[in-house]
C-alpha cells in the first residue's frame, strides 16, 4: 500500500523533518492556460498588453511561491533561495505555458512551491484577461488551466 | 479587439468598481487531479486516509478562496458570504474532481475566488499524497492537475 | 439535537450569509493570564515594563481581531468597524484580565473576532514575560491562560 | 527582579538571538474547551460532526502555529519542522482537550508556536459549534476555553 | 489641543466608525526615490530594465495598498474599489516619482492605503536596483526616499 | 553599466542565493515624519499620547520588518534574528525621527527589512495622529515622510 507521510496515527500532521539534512533542492513545475485566439493575438501582438499581463502574473507567481506554507496546510516553511517564472506561447495559438523554478537549501523538497507559483501565475493571467474571455453571458466557455505538473525535481 | 479592463493608460491597475451596484453573485469552479491507481484506491477504500486528505484539502481551499485578493494582484477584496468545496471520484479510477462554490453580495464577480479555492484544494490533495505519488527518483510521472475551469457564474 | 450550521451535507463549509441583513453588532470577550507574583509585581510597579508589555499585547490583540477570518477556517470576513483591548489586574495579585470589544455593521456576529483578540493579547503577554516566568528547567509551572469566554453579544 | 528580555533600553524589541546556536527544540501545549453536554454528545456520537469539527480545528491549529511570528509581535520567525494537533474528550463529558506539539531545529524555543496552535484549534472548535452553544439570546453561558498551558519544553 | 481619535481612555484603539455613512472616497499620495544618475539612465534608456523595475514596483504597491489594515494597527479594513500606481522621471535626472490613487465606497478615508501603496512601490524600486546603487562597501550613499505626502483627498 | 541582479534574461526574478554563505548581517535604516508643531507638542508633553503613538508605531514597524518578503516581490525570506525600532524628536520641533535595526544570520543583506520597518513605523505615526494633522478640508498640508535611507549595513 502506498505511504502517506502526512497522516500519522490516523491524523493529518506535518511530517517531522527535524532529522533530515539541509541539501540543495530545486523543482520546476509547468502548466498551461487556454485562451480565445483573439485574446492570445492581442497579447502576442500588443507589447503593452503582453508586458502588463505577463509581468503581473510573474510577480504574483513569485510571491505565491514564497507564500506556499501559508496556503497548503501541511507544507513546511522553507528558506526559498530563488524563484523565477517564465512564459511561452503555445505553437498552435491556443495557450500560454508557464514554468516556475524554485530553489532552496533545506530539509524538504520545494515542488509544492513551484506548483503554487505556476498555479497562481496562471490564475493571474486569467484575471488579467477576464474581460476579453467572458462571453455575452459572463461565462468562460474557452478558458481553462491544464497540465499543471512537476517537470523536474533535483536534489543535492 | 478584446477589452482588457485591468490595463488602463498602458498600465496594469485594479479596474474601478466604485460605481457598480452591490448584487448577489455566485460562481462555481471545477478541476481534477490525476493520481496513480493505487493512491486513488487507498483514498477511496481507507476512511482514515480519505477523511484526512479531503478534509485538509477542503479547509485549505476555503481559506484560499477568502485569501484571493492577496494572491491575485488586481483582484478586489470582496465580502465573501459563503464558500464550499466538494470532491468526487472520477468514474475511471484515475482522478479526483474538486468543485468550489463561492458567493458574495458585492460589486464584482467571484469567479477568481472559486478558481483559487479549487486550485489550492487540488494542490493540497497533491501535497497530502506526495509520498504515494513519487517514483523511486522522487519524480511525479503520473500526477497532474487538469481542467480547472469556471462551471457557472450567476449574477443577481 | 443541536444544530451545526458550519456542517452541511456532511461537510464543513462556510454557512451562507448572503440573505442576512446588515445590522450593528458588537461582542465583548474576556480572559485571564495567571503569572508568578514577582512577574505581576514587576509589571504593576514598573511603568516601563507595564507600558511595554500591555501596549504590545493591545496592538497584537487588535491586529489579530482584524485577522480572524484568516485564522478560523469557516469565519466570514466582516468589515470590523472598531476594536479595543483593555487590561486589569486581578485583585488577588495572581492574574491579568484582558477584555476585547469588537464592532461591525454586518451580516454575522463578531464574537469570534473578540475571542481571537483576547486570545492573542494574552498569548502576547505570555511572550513578553517569558523570561520572567520560566523556571530553571525552562518550564512554565505557574503560567496559564484561563476563562476565555464571551462576556456579551449585542445585535441591533 | 525578574528579567524581561523583550524589553531593552525601556523599549519593547525582539531579543537578539544572532549568537544562539541551532538546537533541536520541541514544545507541547494543551488546553480545554468546555461545551454543553448535548454538543459534546453530538460530537462524540456523530462521526460526521466529529470528523468535520476536529479535522477543521486541527488544520487551523497547525496553520496558526506556522503563523505565530506574524501574530505575536516579538516572536522570531523560526523554521518549524513539524506540528501536530490532537484532541481527547474529557472523562466527565464536559470538555474537549487539545494538545499541540511543535518542533524546530533553531535558535529559540518553540513554545509560543505550540500555545498559538492550541489556542486557534480551540477557537476553531468554538466557531464550528457556535450554533449549538448559543442560548436563545445568542449568548454563550456554558462555553469557555480553560487551562491553556505549556505541558513540556524539550531542548537538545 | 489637537485631537487624537485613535487614543481613547488613555489607550490606543481603532476609532469606532459604526455610525459613519458609506461615501465615495478617494486619495492620491506621492513620493520620490533618489537614485544614482547611472541607475536612472539605465532605467530610462533600457526598456527591459524599466519595464521590469516599474511593473514589479507597481504590482507591489497595489498589493500593499490592499494590505494596509494588516500593516497599520489601527487602520480599518475597507472595501478598496480601485488602486493604481504611476511613475514619472524627475526633470533633473535624479529621482523617480511615484503616485498611488486609491478609491473606496466606505466609512473612513483611504489616504493610509494610498500612502502605503506609494511607500511599498518606492521600497520595491529600491530593492530592484539595489545592486546598482550599492557602493563598494555595500552602502547606499545616494539612495533615499523623500517627500511621501498626501496630494489630495476627495470625499463624496 | 550598472548591474541589476533581480533582472535575469530580461525578466524580474529573485536572484539565486543558494550558493551564498550564511553570515551575520545587520542593517540600520532611518527616516523622519514632519508634523505640525501643535501635534509634536502634544506628543512630547503628553505621556499618554506619546506612549500610545510611539508604542503602536514601534510594534507595527517590528512586525512589518518581519513581513518584508511578503511585501517586496523579489525579497528573500530570511531568518530575522532581531528587530528594534527607536524614535527621537528633531531638535527644531518639526519632526520625529525613527530608526530601525534588523539582524540576521543569513545569505543576503537585511537592509530592505530595516527600510520596511522604518517606513511602516512612520506610516503608523501618521495614522495615529491623522485627526490632529488634517486641516478643515481634510487635507494634510504639513505632514510628510522624508529622508528614508540606510544608515549602515554591516556584514560579518
Amino acid at each position: 500500500m502506498p505511504e502517506f507521510t502526512h497522516i500519522e496515527n490516523d491524523r493529518a500532521s506535518m511530517v517531522d523533518i527535524s532529522e533530515k539534512k539541509d541539501v540543495s533542492r530545486q523543482a520546476t513545475a509547468g502548466g498551461r492556460i487556454y485562451l480565445r485566439p483573439e485574446t492570445l493575438d492581442a497579447i502576442k501582438n500588443g507589447d503593452v498588453i503582453k508586458g502588463n499581463v505577463l509581468a503581473t502574473a510573474r510577480v504574483a507567481g513569485i510571491m505565491a511561491a514564497k507564500h506556499t506554507s501559508n496556503l497548503i496546510p501541511m507544507c513546511h516553511p522553507i528558506p526559498v533561495s530563488s524563484v523565477s517564472v517564465d512564459f511561452e506561447f503555445g505553437e498552435d495559438e491556443s495557450y500560454i505555458e508557464a514554468k516556475c523554478t524554485a530553489k532552496t537549501f533545506g530539509r524538504t523538497g520545494i515542488e509544492m512551491e513551484a506548483l503554487t507559483g505556476v498555479s497562481v501565475a496562471l490564475l493571474t493571467v486569467w484575471d488579467m484577461v477576464k474581460s476579453a474571455e467572458k462571453d455575452e453571458d459572463g461565462q468562460y466557455p474557452e478558458t481553462g488551466i491544464e497540465d499543471v505538473h512537476v517537470i523536474e525535481k533535483i536534489k543535492g
